[in-house]
């Protein structure tokens, strides 16, 4: 057996025309209760509707699994966030609109991700909720047990959060419908020429 | 904004009937130099030929990327696997046929894989080839550089190889020829129904 090198015959450009949807990583950030992981499925329903391949990175599939040997110190979620990103970029690599729901409080570490690929490559929605309105909601539970000591590091109670400062698109996800900030991300990926028939 | 949860609205079944085949991993085990990642990439071109959503992951995509924090120690070599076993089930999860080449020389590291998924899911392929017919292929220069004590660890040489011991499949990668290989590779797929139109 001869060992030629095949690397690389399938490519990116390849499985988009396949797909007949360019890839793209699409990252929500915001507080814990600002609705992330909501819209991420929401936006993800409606792109498998019209045929394209997609896919949600949040806390339950990367936590328990990639992340599973991981603590919420700042070192670690600095790491978790770095994974999240190069698993997003070899399913981008693959074809597929990868929309990634973690809170990614940090500028720098979100900068890490966008920096490492091509411009067009990485959106950024910042899913803007007050922390009145996340703590009120509360879904979790743990912005009460941040409050009272028994969960540290917080992000929006003991830990900071920084917003992005020039995100690729912003949702009022503390005020306005949730159809209505889906509806809002759609159109934005439709207006980049994004979705299908687009390649 | 109400927070209702949709999680899981979008399964794997859904992605397979879009994609028309069905998700799996196929982790080939071998030799270095025993012609997995050229095999892998084959394989990859084979079943875009007809379609199929693909991806291999393999050292060139993994350790500069996920594992680029992971030296070669025997800790962290196993960490390795552990990480590519978890991209390989996400992006099964996300409908694709993942394709795994590594060395993956333990046969606790790759069980450990194959009992985080139901039996069906995962294929592990034997790239059985004699170290002495890699060694005399030594693409990468690695052997001599083991040979000589520079580098240590090195599988086959100052390190174990435990090949499989019931694999779903073995392919005579040191003797027949790629072609040879690539073919009982697919045709053990399509034996399986696990391709086009048998979803």
């Amino acid at each position: 057996m001869n060992i030629i090198y095949h690397t690389g015959s399938v490519t990116r450009k390849k499985r988009n025309e396949l797909n007949n949807h360019k890839s793209v990583v699409i990252w929500l950030t915001g507080l814990s209760g600002s609705g992330k992981s909501t819209l991420a499925h929401l936006v993800e329903q409606r792109l498998q509707n019209i045929g394209c391949r997609t896919f949600v990175l949040d806390g339950d599939n990367v936590r328990h699994g990639l992340s599973s040997n991981l603590t919420f110190s700042e070192d670690d979620r600095k790491e978790n966030i770095r994974r999240v990103g190069e698993v997003a970029k070899l399913m981008m690599e693959a074809g597929m609109i990868v929309i990634t729901a973690f809170i990614s409080p940090f500028e720098k570490d979100r900068n890490l991700v966008r920096q490492s690929v091509a411009k067009e490559d990485f959106i950024e929605i910042y899913c803007k909720a007050s922390l009145k309105v996340c703590e009120s909601r509360d879904v979790k539970g743990f912005y009460k047990l941040a409050r009272s000591g028994k969960i540290k590091n917080y992000t929006g109670i003991d830990s900071p959060y920084e917003a992005p400062i020039n995100p690729e698109l912003e949702v009022d996800s503390g005020n306005e419908s949730v159809e209505g900030s889906v509806t809002k991300i759609i159109d934005f990926l439709k207006h980049k020429g994004l979705l299908i028939d687009n390649v």
